[in-house]
């Protein structure tokens, strides 16, 4: 009885496969319909177009590495055959979120010391780790660890700043995800270069490495104004410009430099580096905790962007970033995880929500920072920010097709009033069921499909016990 | 071929299952094991015991409703034997967690206005929604809604203050839950009651319901000092002493609340509950945001509890309670998520996560509420809070087993170099697999077994057409 049954299953699942097969060569043939690479249909679309619009349900078609076409599923289906349908049903279809801060190998020392004032976390144990730990293999293992992590959490493109940043290239490539990656350039010896002159050769032979890449802009990124000296500060921007390409820099994160700035040069953080010419609309700027007026002026003068970092400033009680002055004042402001070690994760679901939470603390009202706005920063405020938002950032015919599928069908996300207030205030990053990034998929049904999942968990696992050794 | 092979695969299956069957048949009758309902076993255990003693790895094995030992997984296989053992392989296996204070049924009005000054998202909003939707199977619905969302993110106690108690009552000690559940006492007409003695009078026949249960404890909830009369806060309060159960009350939860005291009574908020007499040991006073070192002196002679929301007072804008002064005044403070309506969920690792936030933030002190200390809110505290240390908020012999596995085997939780650091840092209620309270399994591999999710959600959902409908 038991065999005859699990031998006729057998038989009808290949027979209803069959079937399926067929009725969907039939469809592909089907005159008048424009084959393409993907559908993505029966979601509830958040497209961040200039609309705003929201189509419930929607449907996304994709060919290559391009959206051709945001509709109705009947819309879509009425003009379009693909031979990968995915079904978003109960599910939110948005674009892929953007990380505009982050030190994605850092995940390796994610809570290895937690709960510490600054100088002692740096002094005892991240800088010991990083002296003991960071070399090409530390940043090959980590990068592919924090890819599976941000595949996994709907981060379809990241900028970074680490050492040997040529591996987190190559690994985030290979993952698939979009990386504006930049070289770090800093004024005393780290594992990559002794010398800033060393950290400027290696950055730019990291440029003319990925030159041209479909996924990868590699960029120069002098650690920030107290950390680097003047000349290699307008060395790295001038490097950013021969190339193109963005720079990346930490400013304003603490008191402390604002103090350390105003002591060696009688100048803010911001108003050195615009005296020494290495400002611009290519900058973004991570943290900008400690601006003031005459500050954020600075910035917007230069169209500096900006990377708000809540949940680190938090951690670390670094402070409040003026928020809802930078947005008022039209400033672009884009959101970042900043490293694992400071957060401890790359969830950028988590830094929305935080965004949305801490604005309405710090100013006493309720309605700064709405869930709509909180969006806004993870998406297309995140695009502008790289220079990548005729790319990135929405869904839009034309567009990169960066886009991930959020699952609403819990108890957590019952009932749903609005799609927006719900990827604000109780998605996570785990919701993400499908993640796409340039038109191929790298996660469907929470299998991610560009990484040996079993295999960067142990790699990972094995580097931990040297960390765990080095700061013993 | 195929056929040969799923023939083989089954009858395999089969035999390997009676091998399994007839092992642990052996085991349990080994002689000299003490035979027990359930073993959870090799996972990291945070047993939040007096010493705080964490096993890498431990066990703890169950009776009936009762943990009867905790050991290392050898210890525990030397002396019991159970039918049901739980592997908890590359999970934390901690107490499960106490929030005191939430309105269960709220999650129907979850995300249906966010972003919004507190007054227009009460008068336009959530009280329209109130006045058309709250019935008894308004509060039968939204709690068996909450109570899965519960037991899926690892709570086992839950303090709720709502109306139709009795319904909650009914839907969690069908869930399997514990919880303290407050009937409202409030000084206008509401869904159940027309005035506060028709309120006193429910709140006494739900008492009785459910006295001597062993899962739920009825208790009165006076709404706060501001919307009852002082001769019913009495009253509530009395009538708690009477039935031996605690007070729920929400207290100093805006500066608005202390401004009505001060013009009504020349008195704080908690002056005056003091000056009336209504506090005391078995008092859990919800929010306490705005309380001075007066306050914080009244509600320290008292013995009175506290219940910080820390993602709730930041989404409404209510301010910082001063959780840290609390803690050093020797205070007991626990967690609470507030109701759905402003939060937007139930999920207590966000709540100990924005507690180790917040106040890092708050004090300009990254050492500020630690880990450890916001676990020890949400377990021991919150047990403390209840009145109920005796029975739960740690995983010791004798207390009741109450508690959850969470897994710390994915990426994000990867590399874990302590088990309490990412239990607040980085876990989600999500990584929650299995929710074992007084002894009962209610989850197991993230499938709930007490309530049928897929009818709670239909429900739900149907439910949500009229809560729209209502605020339109």
């Amino acid at each position: 009885m038991i065999r005859s049954t699990v031998v006729r299953s057998a038989v009808l699942i290949l027979v209803l496969s069959l079937a399926a097969a067929a009725a969907l060569h039939a469809v592909a043939q089907q005159p008048g319909l424009r084959r393409v690479s993907m559908i993505v249909t029966n979601g509830t679309v958040v497209t961040m177009d200039p609309a705003r619009r929201i189509l419930t349900p929607g449907a996304v078609a994709i060919d290559g590495h391009t959206i051709v076409a945001v509709g109705s599923p009947s819309e879509i289906a009425a003009a379009f055959a693909a031979g990968d349908v995915i079904d978003a049903s109960g599910s939110v279809v948005l674009p892929g979120l953007v990380n505009t801060h982050t030190h994605a190998p850092m995940v390796m020392y994610r809570g290895l010391a937690d709960d510490l004032a600054l100088m002692d976390w740096l002094q005892k144990y991240i800088f010991p780790a990083e002296a003991k730990t960071v070399s090409p293999e530390m940043v090959r293992v980590g990068t592919r660890l924090a890819a599976l992590e941000m595949i996994e959490s709907g981060t379809t493109t990241f900028a970074d700043m680490y050492y040997f940043e040529e591996e987190v290239g190559r690994a985030t490539r290979a993952a698939g995800l979009r990386g504006v990656l930049g070289e770090t350039i800093i004024g005393f010896a780290v594992a990559d270069a002794k010398t800033p002159a060393d950290s400027l050769k290696r950055t730019e032979a990291f440029l003319q490495e990925f030159a041209g890449d479909e996924l990868i802009i590699p960029v120069p990124a002098p650690h920030s104004m107290y950390t680097v000296d003047g000349p290699s500060l307008v060395a790295a921007r001038k490097l950013a410009d021969k190339y193109g390409v963005p720079m990346l820099i930490h400013l304003a994160e603490t008191a402390d430099e604002v103090d350390i700035a105003k002591a060696k040069f009688k100048l803010t953080p911001a108003g050195y580096l615009d005296s020494i010419g290495v400002l611009g609309p290519t900058v973004v700027a991570a943290h900008c905790v400690w601006l003031d007026e005459a500050d954020t002026a600075i910035l917007k003068r230069n169209g500096v962007k900006i990377s708000h970092n809540p949940e680190s400033n938090m951690k670390l009680a670094s402070g409040t970033a003026p928020v809802t002055r930078y947005l008022k004042d039209g400033l672009t402001v884009s959101l970042g995880t900043d490293g694992a070690a400071s957060n401890n994760d790359l969830d950028m679901f988590e830094a929305m929500r935080q965004a949305a939470m801490l604005h309405k603390l710090a100013t006493k009202d309720p309605q700064a920072v709405p869930a709509q706005t909180a969006l806004e920063m993870a998406t297309l405020g995140g695009a502008r920010a790289l220079g990548l938002e005729k790319k990135i950032g929405s869904l839009e015919a034309g567009k990169r097709a960066d886009l991930i599928v959020v699952s609403m069908k819990g108890a957590r996300q019952t009932p749903m009033y609005n799609p927006v207030s719900h990827l604000v205030y109780v998605a996570h990053g785990d919701d993400v069921q499908t993640t796409v990034v340039n038109g191929r998929v790298l996660m469907r049904d929470r299998k991610v499909l560009t990484l040996d999942e079993a295999s960067v968990l142990a790699d990972a696992r094995a580097l931990s016990v040297k960390v765990r050794e080095a700061v013993r």
